[in-house]
């Protein structure tokens, strides 16, 4: 079993991608799929007169400030557009893909942060309408429910909270959490660089591969969206997955390429 | 089993109808819910600056006007916002719902009209990009597989073609095709009209019970978006569905009164 980690970011080609599950699943592998749709949320956002508003945890972690409206808009590129896209893609290459988002018969679980404390030209605030979550339970049962009958499960960061309301959760932690769940060997995060790097600038400087006990020491060179990518990986390893690759979307056969090792594997 | 169509019109209280759903689930049915999204893709379209068009074929069906753009602008309101809404209103009252749109599993697999004829200022026009199906396979095994599981299906009517494009097709008559796929007892249309009205500007007329064989005589009755639902409600019966019930969506326990023949029932 392998969870894929598709990111929203920019230059990454889901079809190859979508290609490449195509035929690992000839060859009898299964897969569950997570997405993003940050870029998608941006434009959509954008669109409507509405730029995102980002903000920054006390403790360093930056994410989408999502009040009722925004989780709306969230749905709408996220559930709406990202994973029917997915669903269409990889149905056109024979894949019987089944979108879901976290809500479907409850398949993620989360608290929601009813409060959280952001930092703003230095001074610390508390938003109280932020509905983010954190994935507490997953739905197992329906993943094999669907897989065991040779469906694809492609799953949109979106989680139902313990009193039922919808909340946006950060997609690669997403993915950690569904690949722990289900047992899963192997979890793959697609974003737009080689993997980790020790120099951002350089593609060139890429780590092959980082022994689990060394990940704390090697997550010093992530930075940005890797931060939470890394986060992922040690969520996952704590989980019970065997290894981790942080892998190209944007290259030619870029599954295939991760599965052969050009990537980062943390194992 | 009852399929139950919640159309996207002003008025419905979708609340009360989930409500009611949650208890008859509650006593031992089970249900299918199909639905529409006119409303918030029009008004989507307009937040984006790019208005609706509707086009009448030459058999006078009106629908709208579904390019690739407009397919994703659907995409967004219907499978993204009105179905995860939906699912999240379920789950507030117990129900274990599960949202898909007719790509997911395949669904719904519909012929795509690659040329339909219009009707425009009195000229007859050939469109060729538009994406509009008409279904003609109803995955029912997958429906089957997620009821017997305690499951409540959530549709979101969109279909794949059979050359894997994602189309828009129409809610009321993709709920009647889906209610004859599953041998369904029932099929109740809500909408924001007490029922099948002889005169459209008296709620009083209501027409309280058709006879399947007078139903082509009663057809003369409706009017815009009745017609379809009467399209839909004829090709139920001819699917052996026993009954189809037009309701209003509008009122204290909408399911309820429908169920208790305070709508228009054809049988």
């Amino acid at each position: 079993m392998i969870v894929v980690k598709i990111g929203g970011s920019e230059g990454t080609d889901v079809g190859a991608i979508c290609a490449d599950v195509a035929e690992q699943i000839g060859k009898g592998e299964k897969f569950v799929i997570v997405h993003g749709g940050s870029k998608e949320t941006n434009a959509l956002s954008e669109a409507l007169g509405r730029p995102p508003r980002f903000v920054t945890s006390v403790s360093g972690q930056v994410s989408r400030y999502t009040d009722r409206a925004t989780l709306e808009l969230f749905a709408m590129a996220v559930a709406g557009k990202v994973n029917t896209l997915l669903v269409e893609a990889l149905q056109r290459r024979g894949v019987n893909a089944v979108g879901l988002s976290g809500l479907d018969g409850r398949l993620l679980e989360a608290r929601r942060k009813d409060t959280i404390k952001i930092v703003e030209e230095g001074k610390t605030k508390i938003l109280r309408d932020d509905f983010t979550g954190k994935i507490e339970r997953v739905n197992v049962a329906l993943l094999r429910l669907l897989l065991d009958q040779g469906y694809t499960p492609v799953i949109a960061p979106l989680a139902i909270s313990t009193s039922n309301e919808a909340v946006n959760v950060d997609g690669d932690r997403a993915a950690a959490t569904i690949a722990s769940a289900l047992g899963a060997d192997t979890l793959i995060i697609f974003s737009n660089v080689p993997g980790l790097l020790r120099d951002v600038a350089d593609p060139a400087s890429l780590i092959a591969e980082i022994p689990r006990a060394r990940l704390e020491e090697f997550a010093g060179f992530a930075a940005g969206r890797m931060k939470k990518k890394i986060l992922g990986a040690e969520e996952a390893l704590r989980g019970g997955v065997k290894e981790i690759r942080l892998a190209d979307g944007r290259i030619a056969h870029p599954l295939r390429n991760a599965l052969e090792d050009r990537c980062t594997v943390i194992r």
